[in-house]
């Protein structure tokens, strides 16, 4: 049987059950095919980060494209005695109807912008809130991650090689996909190579040097096999009494006389900014100056910053559970919220979920998205969340104020401005081709490359500005103030 | 299309690449079908807990019943240029022979022990490495998580809430499973009700009651539909001046008059503490003592310990995020190691991981498991790990000792004990039955009961003695004393 990749699956039964009991709720109060306006939002940057990154629509279209109830999911709802027949017509008979607009993936977003906005009968709208958090929140996550890795790396190359510590097997595949697009070279994970064409990579675990009578036999019997790009595993046993002496041996007796270069040694566990920099000489007064020393051992950016504080002499490093679980920070906190109702005559009411918790207030209306660049050097100076059909006039002027802190005023000139949200679905047809990987990876590269630094450091980043129009601003404010906080 | 199950999916190829290059590579060094013993443990206990639950053992059942390469998959491998013609038509022929040995889910299981063994020829038990972990970290990692929420919240219910936050498809479907076992009482993944049988709950969002001009019409319509087991989320607006009243206003005028008593009401956001005080005194005025209150709002075990301490009147919890990604230690450290190799005349030859970092060096030979229960209460006392053919008699004392601290030595008496890992697998045929997964939920309560408490606080949980047969001590030594450390 062949695996069903995500293009394949049918999910649509991956929702949360409170979705089925309103969506039967809509249509039962005859309000089911009233038009909702949802926004996708998150609230909080990974890891205290100053940005984070977009992923998952490919999987989200994946998803969309393939919505439908089969005969067993209608007869399972059935059995559940609380959804009237019509409801279960309408899920038998369903066709997704919904606009989608979305930011691309490999996009820097931030909190309280609507990063996905789904427009459509409020019962459909509502059915698919699990799936479309769920993918956009995992790999959002990994590649948030990957991306503050690969950047703690400097240039080196990172692998993702956290397959076995994965949250599940789609958390590996997909993870593995996620953190290609945050800049990672390459995955352990072979799947993920089949299925989106992340490069697989990898040589030996400890497993083969034990298989052999000894180290120096096993690295023997691997080169003679792989000669090419060979690199072999130096910690089995000590790493500068036995793997070191015993890969250069190798190399010596087996690899030149084949006729080839030796690729690399990996290092797995002890003291990385130590055993990096003796076995850097030692490769170096062997003459292997060109051989590179790869290190992993549950490394993450900080591990690895201080390591090339300390001026380990490693070359490439494998990341495992702490970037495709993102350990120290597992949760992309997506959240999808209802933002307005259209009107008969096409106009919105704007809807708003206050809180006592201030930070659950949401930003209500139909909105949109514009990203404010500096016309000189390209650099993003700010986003704006506006009504839908605001129009901005990128040769005026355009002031930005704190929504909180109202005083705290910016007026913009010499901007190019880019509408960040872009039609993915209308009328539940699907309107955008997703780009390949490869061009994913690339545009996420540049656009992390146009945030100033201080948006980037990992310690106290600067709060990229992401400001309310003046119409949006005053919607929200005089709504509030019909809530009595007392 | 029907949804993929994991009972149907194929998903052989999720490997790490180096196991395939290895498995290749034993095969042209003509050692692929020696007979290799791995074993699986972890060496921490997530959350510094005390124990953790092992669980995952039927997917891991299902892969190993589906391991098969396409010609897809041939076809990759062999456009990597790197593999053999015979290694080649070996995966295409493949048939799984191992031998497998597992402790059955809902144990309770401690660090350097094995909890899963495999036994066959090298190639093949090399290439279910990353499954293997995979599956087993995955859910045991959840189970474990949803136990120490379950255990804080003292007999209330825990409902699993989290799929839109976990680490994509699986990690939710799985780990609602998952967190059944470990004692949660439902979960909102309606997927994983219908292929698991977890069952599925849930009421209304946000989202219900922004879609009605009032919040008291949003809860008319939603108990004029579901007057059965009504619950009402009472959060929307502001707790105690809309929500509970609204809430009573309905129960008196709608739900009564059908002749329905209310359910309950759920607060998901603000102080719950204080709100579930205020909400239970408003109830209990009303007449609506019986009701209860649900809160949902990022929780975790610590949360509800001081909910429960602040005496908030909380009849049941909803978990989400904190649950599902295991938040607070989100990886299952799970690895999988060479322990023997078994020579033409059947005897093993024992292998060991050395490492720099001493936890890192492995338990070899080819063990079991034996846990001793005291005859009097049932409770467990300790865990011995023995070689695989090593028989221990319940009626002459025995005596067990730290591998480390050797002088700390017990002699038990008056003891019952168990072997802990059983038969899965004979040469690749299947020769478990799978509990229904009621009765696996109920066996890991029954088994967490009889640890001892000190084994269960949160705060520097008592360490279970996990010790080694004198055997395999020895052994162990033997081996470790051949390499040089200095």
């Amino acid at each position: 049987m062949e695996f069903q990749g995500s293009k394949d699956r049918n999910l649509t039964m991956l929702v949360d059950f409170y979705e089925i009991t309103m969506a039967n709720g809509y249509l039962e109060q005859g309000i089911g095919d009233r038009i909702a306006v949802f926004d996708m939002f998150f609230r909080k940057i990974p890891d205290g980060g100053g940005f984070a990154l977009f992923a998952g629509l490919e999987q989200l279209i994946d998803y969309l494209n393939n919505l439908s109830f089969t005969h067993d999911d209608i007869e399972y709802l059935r059995s559940r005695k609380i959804f009237c027949d019509e409801f279960l017509d309408y899920l038998a008979n369903f066709k997704f109807e919904c606009d989608v607009w979305s930011v691309q993936e490999g996009t820097p977003v931030f909190p309280n912008e609507p990063i996905v906005i789904v427009r459509g009968p409020i019962i459909q709208a509502q059915l698919i809130e699990t799936m479309t958090l769920l993918t956009i929140n995992h790999q959002s996550l990994v590649t948030t991650k990957a991306n503050r890795i690969v950047r703690a790396a400097q240039g080196r190359g990172i692998s993702e090689f956290g397959s076995r510590r994965a949250q599940s097997y789609d958390a590996a595949i997909l993870g593995a996909r996620a953190a290609y697009i945050g800049g990672c070279t390459g995955t352990a994970c072979v799947m993920s190579d089949r299925l989106y064409g992340v490069p697989a990579v990898g040589t030996m675990a400890h497993s083969w040097v034990q298989m052999f009578d000894s180290e120096y036999d096993a690295f023997k019997k691997y080169a003679e096999i792989y000669p090419e790009n060979c690199i072999v595993l130096v910690d089995t046993y000590n790493v500068i009494k036995s793997g070191v002496p015993n890969a250069i041996k190798m190399f010596n007796e087996v690899l030149l006389p084949m006729g080839y270069r030796p690729k690399g040694i990996r290092i797995d566990s002890g003291d990385i900014a130590y055993l990096s920099k003796k076995a850097r000489v030692m490769l170096d007064e062997a003459g292997f100056s060109d051989v590179e020393i790869c290190a992993s051992n549950s490394l993450d950016e900080y591990l690895i910053r201080d390591l090339l504080i300390q001026d380990a002499k490693v070359d490439s490093f494998g990341v495992g559970e702490n970037l495709i679980t993102s350990k120290s920070d597992p949760v992309f906190g997506g959240v999808y919220k209802l933002a307005a109702i259209q009107n008969d005559d096409g106009s919105y009411t704007p809807k708003i979920k206050i809180s006592e918790t201030i930070e659950k207030i949401t930003n209500p209306h139909f909105k949109t998205i514009y990203r404010f660049y500096n016309k000189s050097n390209g650099q993003a100076i700010a986003d704006c969340v506006t009504l839908f059909d605001e129009v901005i006039d990128d040769n005026k002027p355009y002031t930005i104020f704190d929504p909180v802190a109202t005083w705290k005023k910016k007026t913009l000139t010499n901007f190019t401005i880019r509408k960040l949200l872009i039609p993915i679905f209308e009328k539940g047809k699907l309107v955008y081709e997703c780009p390949a990987l490869e061009d994913i990876r690339s545009y996420c590269e540049e656009q992390v490359s146009l945030l100033w630094d201080e948006v980037k450091r990992f310690e106290f980043p600067h709060r990229y500005y992401v400001d309310l129009s003046d119409k949006l601003w005053k919607i929200k404010n005089e709504m509030l103030s019909k809530y009595n906080f007392g």
